[in-house]
């Protein structure tokens, strides 16, 4: 089994959700798990969900890196911070990945840092999964971990995010698309039109431009845009999601009551939300760092806790990051 | 009365919703309408619907502009499409501006062309109007006139949509944001964080960089970026009501039938997505050309191309046109 670290002081709700998580991915078999934080609580909430025949450990780490601090910042100061010491985990070998709800830019600096970027990416690029009309997921990337992105940085998250889509989706031959404003070639802005032909290149399922409108009806796997483009997509959704759900709320408050109704309505709208939480695709991946980095949403519950161990262990499982490193050895060989 | 050219041939359903259209804002005293089109078949039309004594003119156009059309081509090739005899017809003062649901590349292009820009205008910007849980509006410019912007066209943009906001929709210090990845200063790309500090010098009510999120949550008023990215949000906000309708569709399908709920559900979402569409708001203007240009959804019924004609007479009656030059030049010599 793969051993995943927990960086137990992520989550809003921290160390709770961690911990429950930890304990439903042991008790499934998905992995063994390192909860990374304050022991003395950690163990105290251990005891209690008697998880003592269950393969969990505890190390400790005596800081936490929180929503308001600055990533860099936090990494130079809080050097026993509990996503720090995950990370050195893996870095020594003790891990094989990380899963951490925490600041989400102090975990990206804290990983790249700590573990370093597999041979051949520039960047590392930030994936998230988008529930689609069809029952099936999209994959965007980058969504936040680098703006002002250059042609071969779009060229090397098609060639991550379709290794990563592959394995954990099951999927054979994604399909792999480019953000762009119209499905013709000449469509785009500057970095568009000079990335399609070398993603044209690349000998994947590639299906040109897609829009914006791509990203909920299942017409492509993969989308591949500028971390600028794909994290201003990503909020626009989750607000997108707050907005119908108030006004849901409002037709169904101010007409005749029809409280099913709502509740089927909400229900249905929860569920599109918390997929968009990613609580159901276990957080977002965080791509070409060396070791496996999941970052879960900071309001996860443990069973999105537990989704991301699963989905990490996966990834060390597919051996995405050698493949990565396999393909893109190809690509700069090209 | 202000004198509006419509294009009669730019929606799906074209010219009925156009003629309809036109008729209902004659009567309601909107505007004087030039529709613009198929003489004989406009004329049939009208004669149907009891116009007679209506403020409405034809002006014959032999040609019409498709949505296939490229728009550079259909410009250059189309000499005599409604859209480009309507934008002559306030070249040449006999009409005060246009509303067209045709082509949207055609219809800038031949705008841009035929009417030129306003002074200190160096790219005119389409803005779309958002619904937000406020019950409000929001306002976002650049969704696609233009890509690879500078940071003074981001500022020429504030100025623009902040006038089109103050004037049309009666508030008098608009709240205007620069969207980004986050918060503080230093978040966002190249073009944010050298348009920023120019946009905080422009005297406006200006609130900084906003985020995906605050463009339905009623936090900002006018929303300023780079059309790639304004283009890509619009089409993932009309993708994603798609989505949430099938969704929601299904959730009411697959269990308790609840008919009454599901149709209180889904009218709401239908309120939301035609507010999406533009209709309530009378299609996006194109800020910055001389003239009022409105565009119109290709799928506008007659109630979006009556607003459509309110809101191009309102631009005029409130001069927009006359406020940018006024604002701008004192931008360009501070």
């Amino acid at each position: 089994m793969w051993r995943i670290a927990v960086d137990a002081m992520g989550t809003d709700l921290a160390p709770q959700a961690e911990v429950e998580g930890a304990v439903q991915a042991a008790r499934a078999g998905l992995a063994r798990v390192v909860l990374v934080g304050p022991e003395p609580e950690l163990k105290e909430r251990l005891s209690q969900l008697d998880a003592a025949h269950l393969p969990i450990e505890i190390v400790h780490a005596s800081e936490a890196v929180t929503m308001d601090d600055h990533a860099a910042k936090a990494f130079r100061r809080k050097r026993d911070s509990s996503m720090r010491v995950a990370a050195r985990l893996v870095r020594d070998g003790l891990a094989d990945g990380i899963v951490s709800a925490g600041n989400t830019g102090a975990v990206m600096t804290t990983v790249k840092i700590v573990l370093g970027s597999l041979e051949g990416v520039d960047r590392p690029a930030l994936a998230a999964v988008f529930p689609n009309s069809k029952g099936r997921a999209t994959a965007l990337l980058d969504v936040g971990a680098n703006v002002d992105s250059k042609p071969q940085h779009l060229e090397q998250f098609a060639v991550m995010g379709e290794i990563y889509y592959r394995v954990i989706f099951g999927v054979s031959r994604p399909r792999v698309g480019l953000l762009s404003i119209g499905s013709e070639d000449h469509k785009g802005n500057d970095l568009t039109r000079e990335a399609l032909p070398l993603l044209r290149k690349l000998g994947l399922n590639f299906i040109g431009n897609v829009e914006g409108r791509d990203l909920y009806n299942g017409s492509v796997d993969v989308i591949v845009c500028d971390g600028f483009i794909g994290n201003v997509a990503l909020k626009i959704s989750e607000g997108m999601v707050e907005a119908i759900s108030s006004l849901l709320k409002e037709a169904f408050g101010s007409s005749v009551p029809s409280k099913a109704g709502y509740l089927l309505a909400r229900n249905a709208l929860r569920g599109f939300k918390k997929r968009l939480d990613y609580s159901e695709y276990g957080g977002a991946p965080l791509l070409g760092v060396k070791g496996v980095t999941m970052i879960a949403h900071g309001g996860s519950n443990a069973n999105a806790i537990k989704n991301a161990i699963r989905v990490a262990a996966e990834f060390v499982e597919g051996g995405i990051n050698e493949k990565i490193e396999g393909e893109l050895a190809t690509v700069s060989m090209a």
